[in-house]
This record gives C-alpha cells, structure tokens and sequence, in this order.
C-alpha cells in the first residue's frame, strides 16, 4: 500500500496506538520436544492476549528475504522496505548513535592490511581489538578537510564509521573495498558534480589516513562502502499522522526511530524500565515504539533457553501494558532469528494486533504454529500492520462513498 | 491482475456465473455469544453449499480499508478500485438512478445557509427535509445556461445533486464547500481550457442559484463537491467476455453495474422477487450478479437480529439458485457493515466460489471465523474473484505453452 494512498484517508482521533517489538521472535523448533523458542516460552499474558486478538505471521520484505535490523523494522513500520532503502553508512552511523544531520555523507569502514604496493593483504586487519580500533580512530580524527567537518567513530573490532558535513555533498559513491585480496582499493567513478566533489573529498582524507596509520601494521589502511545520505522521506507523523515515541535501550533502534522523526524517550537497561517509561509519557503520544533487544541478541548467540526466558520476562510486563487500556496493540518482531541459526532469517513473524474492533480469529496461543490459521494469514506483508492498526484506532475515513 | 492480462485469455463458453452479493454481509462478534451476524444466522443451504465450495474472505480494496459502496462494488466486479476510481457526484448521480451519459459533468450539492456577504453559516442549512429540498430543487430546475443542459435532483434532506450536460466540459473542478463556518464558498481555480469552460458555466449556475434561493434562508445557497465525469472503462462484457445482468432493488446498485455496461433487469423490492428476476431471465445472459441490500441497511442501522434475519431470508432462495444448475456461484458482499459498528468497516469479507470444478476446502460453515481457513485464503484481494470464476466457468485459456 502507496503511502500517498493512506496519508489522503487520515483523520485524527485521540486513540492510542502501541507496537511491542521483540526483536528477532521468531524461531525454529529444537529437535528435542519440535518446539520453537516462542511455543517452548511460558507466556499467559500473551496467551490471553492473542484469544481477544487477530493473529498473523507477517514477512517485513518478502518471502524468502531475510531482513536486516532496518528493513524490518521498516516495514513493520508501514514503510516498504524495498522502496524505502537506508544506506550501510547511514545504518552504521544509527548503530552507534552518532547524530547524523541531513546532508551528511556516511561510510562504512574497515581498517585493512596493505602491501608497500598498496594491495589489499586482509580486507579485516586480522580483526583487530576494538580497544586498537579506537586508538586508530582517536589519530584518524586529526585528519583535516577543506570546508568539510569529518567525523570517525570505532563501530566494532575492524570496523569503523566515517562521516562527512558539508554543502553539496553526495552518497552517491562507490565502494573502495575491492572485495578480493591482491588488488588495490577502488578509486571512484563518479557521475555528478556532487559526486565528484565528495569523492575528491574522501580521496583527500584516504590519502592522510594512509600516512597517519603507516606505522602501525597491519592496521595500516582503511576499506570504506556503504556511502550513503540521510534519507529525506516521510516522517512517521506526516506519513500517518500519528506523535509517535520510541522507547528502545539500544542505538540502533533510536537511530532508525529517529529517521521516522519520532521522540526518542530517555530509558534504562532493562525490560521493566522500557515499560516504565512507557508509563510515564503515556499522555504525550498517539504512538510508541517498545523495543526489545535481547530475544535477537540470545538467538544470534544459539543461546535457545536465555531467549525464552526473555520472551518470559517480557510477558511478565504485559499487564502493565494492558493497565494503560491502549486503544490498539501489536505484539511482533522485525524478523525472526532462529537460535538454531545463529542467525537473522527469513521466516514470518508471529504477530498478533488487539483492539475491540479486530475481529479476533481462533487462535489461542502466540506462536508460529498457532499463529498459522490467525486471520490475519500465515505470510502477510508487515507493512500492513501500521494501516490496520489505524482503521482499528478510527484513524481512517471510508475510502470512497 | 490487470484487465488487460486477463482479456487476452478469455475464450467463449456456454457456461453460467452467478454473484450473490449480500451487502455489508461481514460483522463482528456481539459480546453475550461472540458470534457474528453471519455466524449466528440459521443458515443451512449456504452451509452446504459452503462445504461444497473453496471459501476465504476477501479484501475490497486492501487491508485497514474500510470501502464505500462503489470501491467495494468495483473490488468484487474484477476492477482495482485505486486504480478505477469513481467520482462522488458520479455517485450521486447512480445514488439517484440519474441516467449519466458520456460527457456529462456531475457534483453533490448541499443546500447551506449564508451570511449578507456571502459567508458559511451553516453547511447544511440546518438539515432541511427531503420535502423542503424538493420544493427548492424545483426552483432550481428554472436555471437556464446557453449550450449547456441543467439537471437538479434532490438526493435526500439537505443533499441534491448538480449535472451538467454539454461538449467539452470537465469534472476536473475544485469543491466550492469551504468546509468551514464564517468562510466565503470558494471559487474554482482552473487549470484547463476545459475546466475553465465548466467553471465558468458552474459560476453562472451558482450566481443564479443566489437570486433564486434569496428568499429562502436558511436554505439561501448550495455548496457543490466531487465534480466527476462518467468514466470511460471497459466495460464487464470487454474485460471478462461475459454478457452480463444486474438484480438490485436499489437505484445505486444499479447505476454502479450500468456504469460497467451490465443489463438492469426490471425487479420488485423483495428478496423473493431477485430470485424470481433470475430464473425468468436465466436464459439470456453468461452473468448475473444478484444484490441484496438489507443486511447493509440493517447493520448501518445497529440492528443485529434484523441482520440476522436478512441472512436466513437470504439463505431460504439458495435452493432457488441451485435449481438453476450454474456453472460457477460466488456470495460474498461488497464490505463488511458490523452491527457493533453502525457503519461500513474494513473487516474482510467473507466469500465462497462453487463449481464443478473449485476444489473445495475444509469449510462446512459460512461464517467469517469459519472462513479463515478456506483455501482462498483469509485477506485475499476482492478482483481475484471474477478471474477464479472465469477459470472454474472453462472462460480462461491456458497461459503459454
């Protein structure tokens, strides 16, 4: 469904809207007992909720696609995910929390081994420590551009983020990292005026990072992909005229929830403080985001039974939930990861949506299996959710007379 | 699917279709017994015939929409409604069995009161009766415009409706509503040699229409909306390749398959007297689409046992039907209209195709929860129907080789 096509049928009302999003759900079954983390989890609130709501397995791109953290969450957030693209650099810079300003020009970058020739020797340095990455970065920021601010910032072990701010810049530029070991880092074929500047930009800095990081082998060059801009879409509120707040422990997530121009609320560590927060600014929004982290943390570590308990301790927070009395709840993933897999996947995710208005269907329990013959159908396209959650909350008109 | 993919695969054939189209016929579950309007009816042969039959139910236009008349009609008649979309004074007119020609120019009207300079007081004139507007319809029929032809037809209380007939007008025309009080009606900003010619004779009605009602405050001017031409779409016939009929006792049904070329056949008011339309003229065409309005009208209402009551008479002429032996019958409705909710929704619809042919699923019930699990799916789009009904009537050929 066209944005365009919802924003036209948009009224206002004084329902409230909240997505609990946990991240990953979705799972395989264990060969032991052929249950999955989510069947294996002791969840009665969530139970309880999925009889008095419509069920569903929902797939965030489409089926056989195997999102990452933005596309999912994208498109559980109404946005297509294969229209609405985020760039790697503007991802990466997200995952840090780095503040990007629009305009600004973001890369990926690793640090990598070079011969005296300049050839590529290990595209990962040896996987460096994070600790090292950080030193590297710290020398890295002296570096100096003409009219352009440059920001560096440590992601992970060998990985870094690199931005640049300033006028007339673009993303619009290829990869370095040629991606194979003996060859030499890619130069830019640039297209446009604003292309070529930035790329005479980035050629600059390059040349500098070389010589700042000379000595210390086998950090002693660096990969960059991924360039990409803030995008300039719809924000959230202009696309479905909701004031929405994200309530999420992890960069990542704020990052991509303030991409939609949504509040980011202050929140602490845990589960319990996310609903807490929630709590508190209850009166302030039509809309909020609930994010939670770890069930995709314990499934990408194989870790089966922390992941459940996870789904657990989540569901020990639903009455809290309920006590708000939202007008519309939709309980879901932006993906699954299997902790069979270690993996994000492509499998739908359980979802479930209550309202008084949902029409609820026979499915009792929420999980994959049971979640099948909800009538919200066994692969539905996530970005349904949002319109649905806004026909429930009556924050649609009649489309035609 | 597009029209024009399926055009190409029509073959001819001997066969029979019919479309039972119980308007609003979805609802939701009352709270004493949570069972539907569908699901509490007594309804044996639609049971029946549902085990018979592949079930689902279908979406008119697309998930969280809730569709008006026309959008939904179009949806179950094989036409994408976003893409074919019908004007509201078009509406009107079929609304009124106005007989729309090709070229004329339609608006809704709203009689309004004003003050001395011309500002909204009320915007609908205090809701005047049918009566009154009737009397000042009358008055407005005196307005002559050189070349063009004047219609005025009182819709329902405040409600009357505007058509233009003439060459070379437009419907590409601004709403002069305000849609605010204490604001002027406001003037048509023209972008064509066509809607300015419109406009212009729109203006000339309108100043008329002033001296005319002068006397007759509160009803002492018309604002005019949804200015639309008859749309020239392929007609039923040119897209399916079936020669086709219309049953409906109510005039707007009837103008919404006129406007797709269908025959309207001469029928009395009652639901007995459908059927009766449908067995004198079963001989004469390859598809009959046969409406029932009162479980809209019932459900708009509140009135869930008179609801109910529609679908069990509805249900006692299915045996009517049977006898007939056609090859292919669809019943669903164009929308759902909950009881609960006193209005159209955006609640899918349940459907069930029978043929020869359809391989039925594991539904011996009709009824939405029921439907869930058919082999139509539970949110499948409404214009799948007429091609499925093509392909069980042997009207499709095989596509490539």
């Amino acid at each position: 469904m066209d944005l365009d096509f919802i924003r036209k049928l948009i009224k206002p009302s004084d329902t409230k809207i909240v997505m609990l999003v946990m991240d990953g759900i979705g799972g395989l079954p264990k060969e032991e007992n052929n249950l999955t983390e989510l069947e294996s989890a002791n969840t009665p609130n969530l139970d309880n909720l999925a009889k008095k709501s419509i069920c569903g397995l929902q797939q965030p791109v489409c089926t056989g696609i195997t999102p990452g953290s933005g596309p999912g969450h994208l498109g559980i957030f109404g946005y297509n995910p294969v229209k609405y693209q985020v760039g790697r650099g503007v991802l990466a810079a997200l995952g840090v929390g780095f503040n990007l300003l629009p305009g600004d020009v973001a890369a990926r970058g690793n640090f990598c081994t070079v011969d005296e020739n300049g050839c590529v020797l290990d595209r990962r340095a040896g996987r460096i420590s994070t600790e090292k990455n950080q030193e590297l970065c710290e020398l890295l920021r002296s570096i100096e551009l003409p009219d352009v601010k440059v920001f560096v910032e440590t992601v992970k072990e060998h990985r870094l983020l690199l931005v640049l701010r300033g006028e007339g810049l673009s993303g619009d530029l290829n990869d370095t990292d040629p991606q194979e070991i003996g060859k030499k880092p890619l130069d830019f074929k640039t297209t446009s005026h604003e292309s070529e500047k930035t790329g005479n930009y980035v050629r600059d800095f390059l040349e500098q990072a070389k010589n700042v990081l000379s000595d210390h082998y086998p950090s002693n060059m660096i990969l960059l992909r991924g360039f990409s801009e803030k995008p300039n879409w719809p924000t959230f509120e202009e696309a479905f005229g909701l004031k929405s707040a994200a309530i999420a422990a992890y960069p990542m997530y704020r990052g991509l929830a303030k991409l939609l121009g949504m509040s980011i609320l202050e929140t602490g560590t845990t589960i319990k403080d996310e609903f807490t927060t929630l709590e508190n600014n209850w009166n302030d929004y039509d809309f909020f985001y609930l994010h939670v982290k770890k069930t995709d943390s314990y499934g990408e570590d194989g870790n089966f039974d922390r992941k459940v308990s996870v789904i657990e301790e989540t569901d020990r927070e639903i009455s809290r939930l309920l006590n708000l009395n939202p007008d519309v709840i939709i309980v879901t993933g932006d993906h699954s990861t299997p902790s069979l897999k270690k993996a994000h996947s492509w499998h739908p995710v359980p979802a479930l949506l209550y309202s008084k208005y949902c029409r609820p269907d026979k499915v009792d329990h929420f999980g994959e299996r049971a979640c099948i013959t909800g009538g919200l159908g066994p692969r539905f396209p996530a970005v349904d959710l949002i319109p649905l959650a806004l026909a429930n909350a009556k924050r649609l008109e009649k489309f035609g007379a």
